[in-house]
């Protein structure tokens, strides 16, 4: 039996990501917790299985797994079912530029690290913080929503779940945090509904991990 | 014959990044600059085939590709020799997540339209910008230092050069021009280095395209 651990901090996205690719696979996984707020990833303990800092990573029988992006093709290689890439190589090419549109050109403006960056040491005040958190969300979403348009069925990409939906969950997620308007985007609006519906999707929600209690 | 137009600029990282990968591949193709630096990407023409108007674009006959990591999948798949990822899925995983350390931890925070911002809307001078520059290329470069130390050789992966090797050499370009000291990532330099080396890279450095002449 493998042990899966998953290191993570209940409201951190791409943290979010990883749970719901778990459920979908159907990994069993322990949850260990490390608080972003407190400075946990900063620990002597946490740095030294994870260098970075960074959550989520992911342990798989020992071995040290970190970016959410190449987790999701390592579950893909070892638990096949379901893929959370098309099989065909378009399909797979558009699947990941819409995950990567939001793992690349999205979430990293808007982690905490950057936004306390603005703060402590640009001396931003928070409404300057969320006007720059909201435009490369804006801008991001925009980007996301024309290129997903003309292939998305009920999800991103027709009408089976997969990576881009995984990563479009957490990030409106977060833009609701930061009240963005978000009917420009209908389509990721359905997806994110389809998704919702998932028990996978459920499961792995912020408000349902236990440090949320 | 597959027709294959590469939309690009040639200081951009991503790009840079797809020519390599184009190179080793032995793929043959136009290249269509589009100038960042004149607003290209913001033309009515570029928007209408690429609404994010980012660079690179990958045309594959007729296919429109965007997002450089997903561009690598793509030629993987069609183009089998040399696979820009291992093949077992341990060391898949490893070298994705040196790829997206770069992708997602450094470039983002650090291309031409974030530093614009931090001018323009934030109203910073060109020192602050420099420093944040610089504070999120040596956060990232000590991560993936770190990361990839126990596992590399010649190249950032063992002795086989690889999409690791792709993202980083652009990456420690774009640092050099910020005069970011290099001397504490030795495993880093050491790929740079066997990379620069190979002809396909070297025919996809910024200086050796047209429009820097």
């Amino acid at each position: 039996m493998t042990r899966v651990v998953l290191h993570d901090y209940f409201r951190s996205s791409a943290s979010y990501r990883v749970r719901i690719a778990l459920n979908l696979k159907g990994v069993a996984y322990e949850r260990h917790e490390v608080s972003l707020l407190n400075g946990d990833q900063k620990s002597e303990a946490y740095r030294a299985i994870n260098p970075q800092g960074f959550v989520p990573m992911l342990e798989w029988d020992g071995q040290r797994l970190t970016q959410s992006l190449a987790i999701f093709d390592f579950l893909d290689s070892h638990v096949k079912e379901p893929p959370l890439v098309p099989g065909d190589p378009d399909g797979r090419a558009h699947v990941l530029s819409l995950a990567l549109t939001i793992a690349c050109d999205i979430h990293p403006l808007n982690n905490l690290r950057v936004l306390k960056y603005l703060k402590n040491e640009l001396g931003h005040e928070q409404a300057e913080v969320d006007a720059w958190y909201r435009y490369w969300v804006v801008e991001g979403l925009a980007a996301l929503e024309a290129l997903a348009a003309p292939r998305a069925g009920a999800f991103l990409y027709g009408d089976t779940v997969g990576m881009a939906d995984i990563c479009l969950v957490p990030q409106l997620f977060n833009a609701r945090r930061f009240d963005v308007p978000l009917d420009a985007y209908p389509t990721l609006l359905r997806a994110e509904a389809a998704s919702l519906a998932l028990p996978a999707f459920a499961a792995a929600h912020p408000d349902a991990q236990e440090s949320a209690a």
